[in-house]
C-alpha cells in the first residue's frame, strides 16, 4: 500500500449536528438513537436535520467519517517526526484516548455489528481501517529507512498492531472494563519492542 | 490466577435446541432471531422450546456456554502435552476454526455489542473469557517449567494472545473478510516467536 486512501467526498458535515450525535449516542446508545433524541440535543426540529441528511444511516456514516477525521486531524497536530515517539502517538490515540468514552465506544462496536448489514457503515469502517493502517505502515517504513526499527515487513505489522488495537477495544466493551484499553496498549508496546526493536 | 474459573451450574442444554439455535442464528441473524425461528428448525412448537427456556435471552445465554463447553471439550481431545504445540492448537480453535462460520462470528459479535445491556451476556461473555486466559496461561506455566519458553508474566502474555484473536474475529466481521482470522494468526504466531521463543 503505497497511495493514500482517497478521502470522502462531498458536502461539510455540520459540526453542531456530528456534536449533537454524539452527545444523543452516549446518552441513549445505538439501538435507541432516533433523529428526535439528535434534533432535541442539537436544539432545533427534526426537520432541520433531515435537511442535512436523509436518513438516520446516513447520518451515522456521516458520524463515522467525523470521528475519523478528528483523529486525522489530532495526529497532524502532532509535530514529532521521530518514528518511535510517533508510533507510541498513534497507538495512545487509538486506545488510551478512548477512556473515559466508554458509551462511544459502545455505540462504535454496535454500528460495527451492524456492517455486514448496512453498506454505508461496512464502507466507512474499512476506510477507517485502511486510513488508520496507512497511517501506522508510514511510520513503520520511515523508522526502517533511519534505521531505528528492524526490517520487518510494515504492511503485517501495521495491521497486528491495529488487530491489537481492535481486540482491546472489543474486550473493553464486553467485559465493560475500561483497564483493558491500557492493557492492550502494553500488548502493542510488547509487540513493538519485541518485533520492531530488538536487536535481531 | 490459579483456579479455573467456576463452571456454570444447573440443568444440562438440550443439545437439539442448540443446535437448532445455531442454525437460526445463522439463517437470520440476532436481531431477527425469534423462539418462532428456533422452533421451526427445531421442528417442534415455540411450547416446546419455552419448556426448557423463558425467554431468548436465557436461551441465548445458553448458547453461550454450549460454544464454550463445546471448545472446551475439543481442547480436552488434543493428546499432546508438548506447550508449544498446545499453544498452537488453541489459538488455531480460536481463529483458524472460526473460518467459514461467518454468520455465528456475526451472530456473536451483535451479541457481545449487547452485553452492556444485558446482564446474562456479559456475565457468560466474562466467563468466557477467562476460562479461555485460564487454559492459555497453563498452558505457558508448563511451559516455562519445562524450559521451552522464556520467563514471561504468563498472565499478561494469555491476555495478550486472546486480545490479539478478538481483535482479528472484530475485523473479520466489520471489514467482512474471513482472512483476517488467518492475518491474526499470524500476529499470535509472530508475537509467540518474539516474546515466549527468542533466546534472551
Amino acid at each position: 500500500m503505497t497511495d493514500p486512501p482517497r478521502t470522502q467526498t462531498g458536502s461539510e458535515p455540520d459540526e453542531d449536528i456530528m456534536l449533537a450525535t454524539y452527545d444523543a449516542l452516549c446518552k441513549h446508545g445505538y439501538a435507541d438513537l432516533t433523529i428526535q433524541r439528535i434534533a432535541d440535543e442539537y436544539g432545533k426540529s427534526t426537520a432541520a436535520v433531515h435537511y442535512h441528511y436523509d436518513t438516520k444511516s446516513d447520518l451515522l456514516a456521516a458520524f463515522v467519517d467525523y470521528l475519523l477525521d478528528q483523529f486525522v486531524d489530532q495526529v497532524h497536530d502532532v509535530e514529532t517526526t521521530d518514528p518511535e515517539e510517533r508510533l507510541n502517538l498513534l497507538l495512545d490515540k487509538l486506545l488510551i484516548s478512548a477512556v473515559d468514552h466508554q458509551n462511544l465506544l459502545i455505540a462504535l462496536f454496535e454500528m460495527q455489528g451492524q456492517a455486514p448489514y448496512q453498506e454505508t457503515f461496512a464502507d466507512r469502517f474499512s476506510q477507517s481501517d485502511e486510513y488508520i493502517r496507512y497511517l501506522l505502515e508510514t511510520v513503520i517504513v520511515h523508522g526502517k529507512e533511519q534505521g531505528v526499527f528492524n526490517d520487518v515487513d510494515s504492511e503485517n505489522v501495521a495491521r497486528s498492531l491495529v488487530t491489537i488495537a481492535e481486540g482491546g477495544r472489543t474486550r473493553a466493551v464486553t467485559l465493560d472494563d475500561q483497564q483493558q484499553l491500557a492493557e492492550a496498549r502494553q500488548t502493542a508496546d510488547d509487540y513493538i519492542d519485541a518485533v520492531l526493536l530488538s536487536s535481531e
